[in-house]
């Protein structure tokens, strides 16, 4: 954690929260549900009769993108992370979410400042951008910038709501890097789709090129969802991290 | 049960087999994902805090409709029934599914057959029929007429692959009324739409008019879901049976 | 047009942009594809019988909730609105978004200053809130308040482009305020569930509390949405604002 | 047209009946939705600036999958085809379906045959097949057992409903092989997710083995859509027809 608390109660992060508040998804979700297709009605039976050949029929699930035997799984998460990053994250549609409301209650002044290794400065042109370190300088005139106009955003939200104005009129000086609280509900499939295009890899058939704050909350969703489905997980790594 | 078995091997049935799968799926998964709005990170804490506030908030959901704090739920279900229930089943778009394949396999000759007690006369005109008895003579006709139109498309389908000719093509002949099985995951706000839409109560606030088929997969389903939700399920008909 | 500009050429806005950039959406529309379920191949052939019969069908239609034949449907808007108001509107997954990027290009910095008549003052508990209008002093002090936030925010912005600064990264200060643009297109079906859960108005059948600054886009859409079909548009008021 | 009328009025196609009822798609529809996210609010003013440089975007899209802008665009079809095409098709679920009603209309007895080029030999293993010609004692098989067990459904279909038996009981004898015809309305984005599965290409990128009759309706869709969106066509085709 890299929080850190000034006078006025406003706090700074760098970090994103995701805890894995509930599931209901294993590798021997997808072995039924596609197994559905040749036995019909005694695909359950045989669920745990051979580990290699459920291998083998995840792999090929995988390779020739038969989805929706990875639909009958559920991951629910807690995410805390700044606006904008929620902004991205909506714009997927196959999920649930229920989200901290600045209509129905005064929001906490937390904020995003990005920690000293994030990458400051994009080089390249539309397309083709890459982000490199900025300078030591570069960093300062960030943290003081940034800081700044928290503050003065989080004087101006309180001030208001001490004025008696609504919480929702108020909230509109606060800035997208504020930190907000949700839970989203996905199947692994779904799951699967975001972490294609929230994460980068080596060795991604299609790579993708995420902001890195979406992508720090993309890599604690991956490695809490790997556990539970290590099958899955291996055969959506070897075949190009492409959601079948 | 009210399954027959004939020489050939065609067997008839007049019931519907649902079984749940698994769930993930309680009141307080609602109480949790509606209180993020107002406690934001705290809100997993206070879940046992208040069954009689469970109730109240779980009301106040379904009245005014806040539907989102249901999804974060998970149902499967088995089903088997005829082509035709299924038919109307996957027009549900906000679902998972994967069912019996005629490609894949060879399909069991399993035909639906109307019980003594389902209504067989419709009356009134488009827009506001009704469904009512049908004579001892019009039960003869249609149990004559199925069983034989069934037991013509049951030979025929076993010739052409007797011939050699593939699955998906001698499928052709198979009847809507023959059965199929398939895993169907939904979560509760999709599972009330769905209910809301085939079956029929008194009480109901926008009355629907489902075919008696699918209307008993679904009262199958409500059942199963019922005990698990008791909150909601008592909050969902209090308020019409409307999908919130 | 409310907009002002300042010296740092920082604009300020109290309006919402909305145009109709296409559609392709008539009641003639909704009577073909409903009546492919009783006629077949021939519904488009007596799309200009008669209007009366149009009118009645698709007063039957919204009032016994069948959805689907309004989804054979399409508007394409253009928006410019606050980023809060964009929040709250990216909610709804049955819609086609594009919005400008705070990665791909520099913003403008022009922000929401809520107008004198806009309701400054929240009344009542959670679940029954009513706004009334502050006082000259309240709608000063949010004047000035979001002023100075926006300002500050827009000159800590632009010092840390012009210092190299990754827009990604800069844009963190942006209030949710800032004024962004896109386009969404729906089918008429989901701008009815849109309407209805955007608005207010008396005789709805569920009332809806929305935030005033989204509403103010709701009714700017439905305006010219209503023109369009306008049998359909009178049966969604007649038959209290549900989407069918 | 394959059709032939044998004397019970009983008809048999082989082919498919695919009409583009409407349209709102083009590539400069593309172009604005993309555009917006580098020029905001001006997007729509350069459409048709430089039609080498729309090329080029497109291009970009397409190969990047950046897949939202093609979803502003809208296609209506009318389909008539074999239900068991039909089960197919509606596992799409980013469309919207208007199907002809077993329920509220009596179906005329319409039935599939394939035609002597249909390959009607299935060789290989699940996940590896191949279909290849049978022989001409094949193909004859195929008809007289299709055709049979089509005419003695008819025939008690027909009876059921003379006998005063409801439309939606009667329909159970009715073969998966029964014409029906739908509306379906699709963006561009889903369509080629659409065609990427149900078409058989060399260079395809995921190959994929659809029936052939779904692959008949698919490739008149497909014809009706390229000259519509040439650029995008031309795209679509040469990244493999991955949907984007």
């Amino acid at each position: 954690m890299s929080t850190t608390n000034d006078a006025g109660g406003v706090e700074f992060r760098s970090d994103m929260t995701v805890e894995l508040v509930k599931s209901s998804a294993s590798d021997s979700d997808v072995i039924w549900a596609a197994r559905v297709s040749t036995k019909g009605e005694s695909s359950l039976a045989d669920i745990d009769a051979d580990p290699e050949r459920a291998r083998g029929l995840i792999n090929y699930l995988m390779r020739d993108r038969h989805g929706t035997p990875f639909e009958h799984t559920s991951l629910t998460y807690f995410v805390s992370a700044p606006i904008f990053v929620f902004r991205e994250f909506m714009r997927h549609r196959i999920a649930s979410y229920n989200e901290e409301s600045a209509r129905y209650r005064e929001l906490r002044p937390v904020f995003y400042l990005p920690a000293v290794d994030r990458n400051l400065i994009q080089q390249g042109k539309p397309g083709a951008y890459e982000f490199v370190p900025g300078t030591q300088a570069q960093h300062e005139t960030a943290v003081a910038d940034i800081t700044r106009a928290c503050e003065v955003a989080a004087q101006a939200y309180q001030h208001m709501l001490d004025e008696g104005i609504a919480r929702e009129v108020a909230r509109t000086v606060l800035p997208v890097g504020t930190y907000s609280s949700m839970y989203v509900t996905m199947n692994a499939r779904a799951l699967m789709n975001f972490l294609s295009l929230r994460t980068t890899r080596p060795g991604t058939h299609f790579p993708s090129y995420p902001q890195r704050e979406i992508e720090m909350v993309a890599e604690l969703m991956e490695e809490l969802w790997a556990d539970l489905m290590p099958i899955t997980y291996a055969a959506f790594n070897e075949h190009g991290r492409v959601s079948p």
